[in-house]
């Protein structure tokens, strides 16, 4: 029987552990920066990107050794989209995750710089990662810099900020978080069955799995905005409504919402049937993104 | 005769051709984000690291176009930087070539994922070209993701914001610039060096040219906000002394600066000797660095 708490606890362990040994410390010069980046790192994460990495890996009969540093590249470039999206010119966040935004703690400038930084420390380490043949040698940077660049996060980022003012229609809420969310985590299912030796028609089922998953967390994380605790997920509750953010929940509304997660979901489980290893842990982190909660 | 002015013209327009034909316009989705990313790139600069890129392989004999886009990969990185740098929570510049700076024109959320984008983009351009053997397939991303990272280019930013308030050292003076500016035009001609076949001795003579003639571009910059004048420069004249910025001048003065650069520059000059390629080019642009007017 697969337990996924048991599961969860061990590959973040894993990744926090490779995390650990692979982030310069303190030590190097300059202290501060590097103390900077490994706050935000550190600041305790799910680490949903870099364990689907290693799931993606291990779902197509590869190694999650291969997937290992590809892995926490994700995570770190992950780490700069949060420290930059809680800045005081975009969303203006003071906590996350219970502890003070990376702004707050190290001001605005050094916050900056250390997301700068964490996104050049990305694609340091996935250069030094070689995609197995017939991909190409490149194929890592490639996949991430597609996914995180000005058609991918980004693009979610500006068009979210916009929405703030702009019109707000389902349209635009889908753009968002195909990009802003979606995108990446789509990535992370790529590079890690590419590591694995993904066929092509593997990886067209990763992408789906990745995308689906990417779309129905957000709708997730909306639903928890207006259902959730404060307490439990570590940032004020009920905050998207007070700013008038457009969400899944102000687009469709509560019910509308979690059926179309639901649904997402089961399209992204049944994308796993293509695979010779171990499903179970991609089975069960795809329903633990919709009841999860925080 | 080798005339540098018709060579620098020439040059500038083969990489902005380049950099118009690879930068995403307007039409692509978020057009403001893509406005302000092009903004940013066509504002006039010098071209500097990227036509050092395209010279070093031609020193080396190799083929220009093999380092055409690496070469603009480095300038939309260098922009990057500089729209970072001019932010209100760092240098706090409204104008740059006599324009206003990206925050200014397209407010600063905007700027932000501006610089974001490009750095990104870089990556992605560096991420496509594969080094030539017996250098690795992603050596391009190392060199680049190395000088521009936490120990590279943004050590030296964090360590310049230091020094506004804590001690002013020749020592800290040094390291700000080494990795501030020298790092990255270090690249330049490494990146450009390897893409045209370089030998490992060869490599270290790029590399030597790079530091110096980055630490001598540095100094003339101090030495023309020194003396220069705002209508040449497109930016205020004198703004460092009315910053009480650590700069050479301030150091050592300006009559000990210009031997400094100078110095520099003739032992950059002298490590060209191993080059079979023509050389012409970077003696010139060398003894241009400290002697330009803006």
């Amino acid at each position: 029987m697969f337990e996924l708490s048991t599961y969860l606890k061990e590959k973040r362990r894993m990744i926090e552990n490779a995390l650990d040994r692979h982030l310069p410390t303190e030590e190097t010069r300059p202290g501060v920066l590097h103390a900077a980046m490994r706050y935000s790192v550190f600041s305790g994460g799910k680490r949903l990107r870099p364990i689907l990495c290693l799931a993606a890996a291990d779902a197509v009969k590869g190694r999650e050794e291969d997937a290992l540093l590809p892995a926490i590249a994700l995570e770190v470039l992950h780490t700069y989209t949060l420290v930059h999206d809680d800045l005081p010119s975009m969303d203006d966040d003071a906590v996350r995750r219970g502890q003070p935004t990376t702004h707050i703690q190290f001001g605005e400038a050094t916050a900056i710089l250390a997301g700068d930084a964490l996104l050049t420390l990305a694609f340091e380490w996935l250069g030094q990662c070689r995609a197995p043949a017939p991909y190409l040698p490149g194929q890592y940077v490639h996949e991430v810099a597609e996914a995180a660049g000005s058609r991918g996060v980004i693009a979610g980022q500006i068009e979210d900020l916009a929405a703030e003012t702009g019109d707000t229609t389902p349209e635009r809420l889908d753009f968002i978080h195909l990009h802003k969310t979606a995108a990446l985590i789509r990535a992370a299912m790529r590079v890690g069955a590419i590591a694995g030796g993904a066929s092509a028609e593997q990886l067209d089922a990763v992408s789906v799995y990745g995308c689906n998953i990417g779309i129905a967390f957000q709708i997730a994380d909306d639903l928890l905005d207006e259902t959730g605790t404060t307490e439990r997920m570590g940032k004020p509750a009920g905050s998207d409504r007070k700013n008038k953010k457009l969400t899944y929940v102000s687009c469709y509304g509560l019910e509308q919402s979690r059926k179309r997660a639901e649904t997402l979901v089961d399209e992204a489980i049944a994308a796993l049937s293509l695979f010779k290893g171990p499903t179970a842990p991609l089975e069960a982190i795809a329903r633990y993104v919709i009841d999860r909660d925080h």
